[in-house]
């Protein structure tokens, strides 16, 4: 059950509703987001609803039944938009793209990489300055160093910025410099990483588990939003199975089940998702037509040059190319999902 | 290595060039098919493959490293047309749909769903009469008698049959009544099977294995071409993962890599590869848009009262809906993938 | 349920049960194996067992709820004990080990194999002559002629056979020359298969599919049992993961799991388990460990030169001090385990 | 390369040697542990080895190709034990055993737990105050206060504890109540917190990531000890794989494998590996048969009441029954695994 409050709802009135929740022996969890306050309620037997509803301060009670709460869309029907600031949305009905290197490497990539990303009318450029890298002897990243020349390129030519963040303790140094926080497939359980998301007023973008179910994907969520910030959106990028002839399983039919389960963006990473840059362009085709909010991409300008993930970064070229294949794609598509 | 011999080559150039092989120690496999006669050549060691070149009697000798031989694209550049018969052609750069029942299970349900495909200008329709299933108590299907009544409204119709085949022994009592035999997940790797469906003058389509690899479907598809029919088409329908959110993971990287590695047509089957009706259509459109060559669909009048796999199979409306969105979707792809 | 019905039921008293079932619109299979005659119902609805238990010719009558039967032991408590001829049981509480070559090569290697164990009191061989390969190019097996090679050895020194069937048609010709038939991974669900092997009175090893559930392995012995064929044994062979680092995550979970579930042995192979010759002993103790009612190993004079699975396979003196630690291992699991 | 230092090696030396590295282009890492000094080199072209053993101040160099380095028995040929104070070793060719309550709940429950543990001469207890939860509404355990409760009783009865830590944040206020530090499986790759624990003087057991690969355990491992912390323990809890008969599928294939692989000692928590209080005994059992360095078991006095866990958990009477059958198993055992 979630309990939605009014803004303006009175300490009295929530004192009676707390108290009305203990005197029945119900699990509630305050929450209060930049967008609405709410209590969460975890009964463990049935319990008649309208008791609650007849409370004053109180807006809209909905009974959710199932795992998840507030990332479930039991409750609220209409489809998140995520604002990135300055009139930039995600899950809006129109295509997100995001684009850009796996590593800021330096200035010079940075400017040229927005220029493309101009002349394709993308918005948020992607690039990584904490790098999870699975052995201690790889290049880790630039840190808040890059960061910083990140930030100043691209907010000379109002492109958002999208960075993985990857302990709790890099959150407040990075925040002024990050649209939107990345966390990372092998972060995906970091409970506490995401307990702390949720204190901030970002947007967050969680990556599926290297063998994240669907389910936990929306779990990790939950935590976020149960912290305070439902900004929040959700990145299917290739499960780990036994197929050796790529990297990862892109698992695409993750978007229309997190579409049916949930209110919150779904975007689609195939460069991490299938892993071979010759085969990143019909990846992203069928992410798209899958249904998906959008997809963010790795692109270098010499990709076979690049500080990591070369494998399955497209050039410049490509990125045109497959920018105008995603267009008229998005004219058709655009009916068919809302 | 692979030999592709002369139409009219003469016993006696035939001989000369088998003897030469032998003296080279190499291992050779002839093979001879609807479309051609060849030689295989597994070489241990490095050969000069001037000296065969040489020789009388041979059309063209084409060096294929890697595992697969005529399956590879390394000799067949182009990519392979199916015959069906009447005109109609598997992977001649057209959308293929082929669409119909789970199992065949009366003369009225078949003339049925001829009626829907005809409306859609559907050409081949799919009904299982031998069900593999995994328990001896389940519907089996109706044999050899569904077969039969199956091809009649059929043929009366132009519409072409796919149909499973599960054991060798049934071969040749099926092949009068069907156009594509069908190797199901589970035969995928029943090697016996294999060799006898390469020895009919019928295509063949084979399912990949529950869990079985990309490669493991191109070894599948050599055994049929290695016995004399090369005319195969490969079919993506979903892995075996740890998600628990739907039936099967559809792997659409599978889509790229197998065009990448081999000539053959690709078809997807997304009824199976997620497995819940109310997701088949955005799972068919992300087929499509991956660079599949057509999609199989569970098809049925009252999905729910089908005899089988019903809750992965959509109704007339729905297929009607589908189709249109699958013509517009075709032509936009259609300059996209060659 | 299960009906047992007395061994000289008379035809009337079949009958009226058999119409009793009917009139009550409940499913159900004769089954006649060679130790018993059976019928098992598959009821839709809740139904009054006493009503069926009243009737004549009746032995016994057992609620087996779930979705095996009779492999199921709900049924049957007592654990089974396969008879494999001349006072042979596997599963009777000792220590069951199968081993020799992948494939038959030649009688020498046949004799070298039997001279091994019997020195280690082992008295049952395998040795493939049907070989499953992924590729059409390796190596098949020597077929019958091979067999009969293999039989005629092995019958002179009162050792019994396993080997590998690959389809119906291979069967009857096989029979005579063969003690135990050996369902491969990947014909685990060939059902026209299991279905005749239902029919004949020899014992069968059902090997667990590349990634067969536990459920799937019990349903493929549930279709050998219906049609006929009590004679029944379990194999856990290792499954297919994301895991390269050896050949097949053995899952040794399994076998506490299918005792739990069912009457039949539980064979363990280590060999393809694990798939690398040196790791052969721990995992082998760690089968019988876990509580198996024994293994399948495979052994070659020299494993480097063996024409198939050689990485996997130990040499005569690795496997002669295995028996040694299997032997001292298997006094002390013997209390524990029954 | 490894480059080990002597414990007394000038600055002037040091100097030296990182200067001749350098000159060669050789990326390198000084690496400063409890039991000595470590520079790693990881060359990108063949080098002399000869040129670094002739310099000052240096104990011995070794080759070590492959990816992982200081985890290595390339190195150090020796198996590593782990030294957890008061003469407590693990990896010492003696079975350790870790057990107790998933989480803590209360100070009864640890002093009853520590009773059993005495009794068995079981020297470490495991117990979570910090639990690592799918949902963010499940228990979450009761942190510090929980831990010195916990530490306290475990203190004044001689017993080690063991324990999870969740994030860089903890490590401070736990060091002291703690003896063996745990990465739980959704940390397994968590680097900022493998760091972390690199920089204490504490043992670090790190579980396997939930599909976490052989090689990342490694990798995660090497993080620890290249920042300083070589105390490091191994362990497989089991895999995400398809199969739904259980909780995850336990991988005693990897025992063997990190055994030839690295000199670290190997841990196996069959209680996650399995997941099923009934299946506990046989799993552990196979674990120590694998050659496993111990094992941690989840023990309660009433499984059924635990706060988590508590399916996977066993009592305290099978825990008497099982540390009997182990002492016998490791009697037996002990000759064949050093």
């Amino acid at each position: 059950m979630i309990i939605q409050l009014n803004k303006n709802i009175e300490s009295g009135e929530n004192l009676q509703l707390e108290q009305t929740l203990a005197q029945q022996n119900i699990p509630f969890y305050p929450v209060n987001t930049q967008l609405g306050e709410y209590i969460i309620c975890t009964p463990n037997q049935d319990f008649d609803i309208r008791k609650i509803g007849q409370l004053k301060g109180i807006k809209d009670v909905h009974r959710v039944n199932g795992t998840h709460k507030m990332v479930s869309n039991k409750w609220k029907v209409k489809r998140s938009k995520i604002d990135v600031g300055d009139g930039i949305e995600i899950g809006a009905g129109e295509m997100t793209i995001m684009a850009g290197p796996c590593s800021i490497e330096d200035e010079s990539q940075i400017i040229k990489t927005v220029e493309q990303l101009k002349k394709n009318g993308v918005k948020i450029m992607r690039g990584g300055v904490y790098k999870p890298r699975t052995s201690p002897y790889s290049f880790r990243g630039h840190g808040m160093e890059g960061l910083k020349m990140f930030h100043k390129v691209c907010q000379a030519n109002d492109i958002k910025i999208i960075t993985e963040v990857m302990e709790t303790g890099q959150i407040d140094a990075m925040a002024p410099y990050v649209d939107i926080f990345q966390v990372g497939a092998r972060n995906s359980q970091n409970f506490n990483l995401l307990e702390a998301l949720g204190q901030i007023d970002k947007p967050v973008m969680i990556k599926r588990g290297i063998s994240g179910s669907i389910d936990e994907l929306l779990y990790s969520a939950e935590y976020v939003f149960k912290n305070g910030n439902e900004k929040l959106i959700l990145c299917e990028r290739g499960i780990r199975t036994y197929e050796k002839a790529y990297r990862n399983t892109l698992d695409l039919n993750a978007v229309p089940i997190l579409k049916e389960k949930s209110h919150l963006p779904v975007i689609v990473d195939p460069s991490h998702g299938i892993g071979l840059r010759k085969h990143i362009v019909p990846m992203t085709l069928a992410s798209m037509a899958s249904g998906a909010d959008g997809v963010i991409i790795e692109m270098h300008e010499t990709p076979e040059k690049a500080a990591t993930d070369g494998q399955q970064t497209i050039d410049y070229s490509e990125f045109n190319s497959l920018m105008g294949k995603l267009n008229t794609l998005s004219g058709v598509l655009n009916g068919w999902y809302n």
